[in-house]
């Protein structure tokens, strides 16, 4: 782990990089974690991206080289920890669109996160919609309700931001960390 | 998630392989792991190994093949979930040896579980003693303890089997589930 020390101007170009690049809302994510762990808030960790391994070479003895692997698809979601003795797990989602669509979460994760909740842990999917800068944090039982609604109706298959602020909660843009949202399960869960 | 119905012949096969063969226990863990969530006592998975990748190759417009990748450090442990609404982490690791080498575990997972604790979670080391056939949790403060001494003990860098036994407690072995070691999380943590 690296240590990072308060720097808002590095700060700042992560915010504004959010603004402007896909991909990076999980660097803020990743940020926003880190920043959690070092004061000791919650120990939350991005799991890895799940990959078959097909072939590996072994150039030398000590250095094993994967030459041959593909992408699986992730038994669960992106993050998961512990905050304030409970289970914390989330899916994190951006889009470009001014509505999140439900093609961009496989069935089995809501799945998870409803079992999650079952077992008392907390569980939401993280929206940070581009086009609107704002990143909502939608419970895992209202975003079922209208996944669930939505497969009901052929002609809604998405969630409308303004839908996402009704039912969720927006988190707030800072600089250390990035985005604050356990401020918002703190809201939300206690 | 595929469904694996009880069938005794099929869990014994997997518990005599245990018994034989190296990389099997983390089999049997998965497989009781999947027990667990299907009879919706816990909600535990295993971690995706972390992989870097550094060379993708697209054949066609769906399909990415990584052609060059490396095996990462993990940042954390193996396996982690909800059990009890608590939050549950867990370090696996299986020897052949009659002592446990603290070479086989890294001190930042160490660090990691300790964190965990202080969280409020269930953190422990599950160790295989491949030449006893025995299988022993360690919650990680008994571990780190004897960790700690260890490293101020140019003679000692492993726990002895029986030293495993006094600090920590053994986990039965069955056929469904082939380890059911949340019994044991329920005596040391409930």
């Amino acid at each position: 782990m690296k240590i990072k020390y308060p720097n808002p101007s590095i700060k700042n170009e992560k915010t504004q990089a959010v603004k402007t690049h896909g991909m990076l809302f999980e660097n803020a994510l990743n940020t926003t974690n880190e920043y959690y762990r070092l004061h000791n808030k919650a120990i939350i960790y991005k799991k890895p991206t799940p990959i078959q391994v097909v072939k590996v070479d072994y150039p030398d003895r000590t250095k094993a080289k994967i030459t041959e692997a593909y992408y699986k698809v992730p038994s669960t979601t992106d993050y998961n920890g512990v905050y304030k003795g409970k289970y914390i797990d989330y899916e994190a989602k951006e889009t470009i669109s001014k509505s999140f669509s439900f093609t961009h979460i496989f069935p089995h994760q809501i799945e998870h996160l409803l079992n999650v909740k079952k077992h008392g842990g907390i569980a939401f999917v993280i929206i940070y919609f581009k086009s609107f800068d704002e990143v909502v944090i939608i419970d895992i039982d209202a975003f079922n309700s209208e996944y669930v609604e939505a497969s009901k109706d052929n002609s809604r298959k998405s969630i409308q931001f303004e839908k996402a602020l009704q039912i969720g909660k927006t988190v707030k843009k800072g600089y250390t960390p990035p985005f604050d949202y356990l401020k918002v399960v703190d809201e939300i869960y206690f």
